[in-house]
């Protein structure tokens, strides 16, 4: 049953989201050999293309503008794109969807430069939409991007961090641009401010879904499913939401909870360490109470579609919103 | 007399570019302790501010909006100094106008995401003034950028490089911003088309000679009076102008070309055989000749600013190209 609702929202916009891709696969062209052929690579191994979908619908609500549509669509997935391959080189990480990241085949530099180059594409794709409302949320989401993830660094390898900062923390690195999607889709397709700013709000809660499912995954899936190590983020200091419900519940002083600011602190870099962590989590049940956060929040933004007036358009995106939370089913 | 007419200029628009000081601060002002100081402290340390100079000049030549010309101003110098940000970290160079790179006292990770927040804030700058055509300007400047750069590091510690390679990729690294601070000023300020791309054309001559002359400077001065050692570019593999005017002197198998050769390809790196080549520049009267050319872009960037219509900006334009070159007397 899950399989037919996801099929239905990507079969309706099939032909959209291969407009978007074949505009994404233009705005990278680049005349370096070899070179050329890594960043195609990367553009065509994105996912499901969730951000370009959800401004696609969002300006399909009130009106249909096509070609700038795609545009936009197309600019928010590079944006996101080139976000990662900055983000990877931050990270040091050696493999994203099952593929050695960029950082792991070509020299620091020139990944600096790509990323740079990806974000002056992607900035050239929003600038064609010709709407200066549709630049300024673009670039002030890039702004809350960029805020968010200067926050995980600096907070790193520290425990005592609230719910709240964690929460304005996966706002800026993920949901803003689920958000600003959501939002430039509606102003390009004319919807009145209200319901863009509902549509905003929709945007947003499914990018929380988003990254809380994808932080719980990082710790329940094994390396073959996720394509990179399991409690990866708890090796690189960054303390997610399941770990903080973890935390809270260890008598402090207590083995376990020792083990864990060990761990999180960059102390101790001993695999089987982490690997002990990771399974102290699973049993405590906090993925559970994570996951249970998750839809939450997506069960909130459907509420923010009920102002769309097209009932097709608003099960789409309802859809959408499922599909966020059914990665982990 | 130099120092009289470049105190002309500078005294002239002193109160709009202490404006674009005040938001070149307030853009960037961040919440994480420590790194604030840096980043202002970088903001700070900025040169002439000839980016933003050219742009309210070429915006009062014919109109005169202050806020969005200030706006744009403070947006075109941050674009400057973000784009410093990840190029010295590229070129992992320890010193910049005297003071220590970010890259020299934080992680390479920071400086990374600290680049890409100036890129944002800057971007948000250009989104404020409302213009989809400064916006569009704005993004294919950033494009042509990180084009230049691109090249200059896929053709490094290569000799076989025309003249027309070397302005190719100095045009995208230096001279674009130039060009699309004057068009955007022009824009702002309401300029007819024709003198829009006229003054576009004179911003695009001044950066010309503006990077002649600091490829010049790499060669002729030491390392106290730039700020950083001389010969970096020969040391970084960087083939200018000056190098290429004398290798094109060279008898191909002489004791200095081949001497070239290996310093150029990265196989020598032993700093006194660098000494001894940069000397060889010296002497063969190559420094000289690309001045020449400095001077010549100079000289043409003055025909395309006689479409302005006040005197007093037409002189003020003049006396901004002459600065560039009056860095090297």
């Amino acid at each position: 049953m899950i399989d037919i609702r996801t099929r239905d929202v990507f079969a309706a916009m099939r032909p959209d989201l291969l407009l978007v891709q074949s505009r994404l696969e233009e705005a990278v062209r680049i005349d370096y050999p070899g070179v050329s052929d890594l960043v195609l690579g990367l553009v065509r191994a994105g996912g499901k293309r969730l951000r370009p979908l959800i401004l696609l619908l969002a300006g399909r609500a009130y009106g249909d503008d096509r070609d700038r549509l795609v545009t936009a669509g197309a600019g928010v997935e590079l944006l996101h794109t080139a976000s990662l391959v900055h983000d990877d080189t931050v990270d040091r990480a050696g493999m994203r969807r099952g593929r050695p990241t960029l950082n792991s085949v070509l020299p620091s530099g020139a990944v600096i430069l790509l990323g740079d180059f990806l974000f002056a594409q992607s900035a050239m794709l929003a600038a064609a939409t010709n709407s200066p409302r549709v630049v300024s949320i673009f670039a002030s989401t890039l702004a809350d991007i960029c805020d968010g993830q200067l926050r995980e660094m600096f907070v790193a390898h520290r425990l005592d961090q609230s719910r709240e900062e964690y929460e304005r923390r996966i706002f800026g690195k993920t949901a803003s641009l689920f958000a600003g999607s959501a939002e430039m889709g509606a102003i390009i397709g004319n919807a009145p401010e209200a319901a863009a700013q509902a549509l905003r709000q929709y945007g947003s809660d499914v990018g929380m879904a988003f990254q809380i499912v994808d932080d719980v995954l990082d710790l329940r899936e094994d390396a073959n499913q996720l394509g990179k190590p399991a409690g990866h983020d708890l090796l690189q200091g960054t303390v997610t939401l399941p770990t903080i419900i973890y935390a809270s519940g260890l008598t402090q002083g207590s083995e376990a909870a020792t083990r864990l600011e060990a761990v999180v602190s960059g102390e101790m870099d001993d695999l089987a360490e982490v690997d002990k962590v990771v399974e102290e989590i699973r049993g405590s049940g906090a993925l559970e109470t994570a996951m249970d956060e998750a839809i939450r929040f997506t069960t909130r933004s459907k509420t923010h579609v009920a102002v769309t007036p097209d009932p097709e358009i608003r099960d789409l995106l309802e859809q959408v919103a499922d599909v966020v939370c059914e990665r982990s089913a």
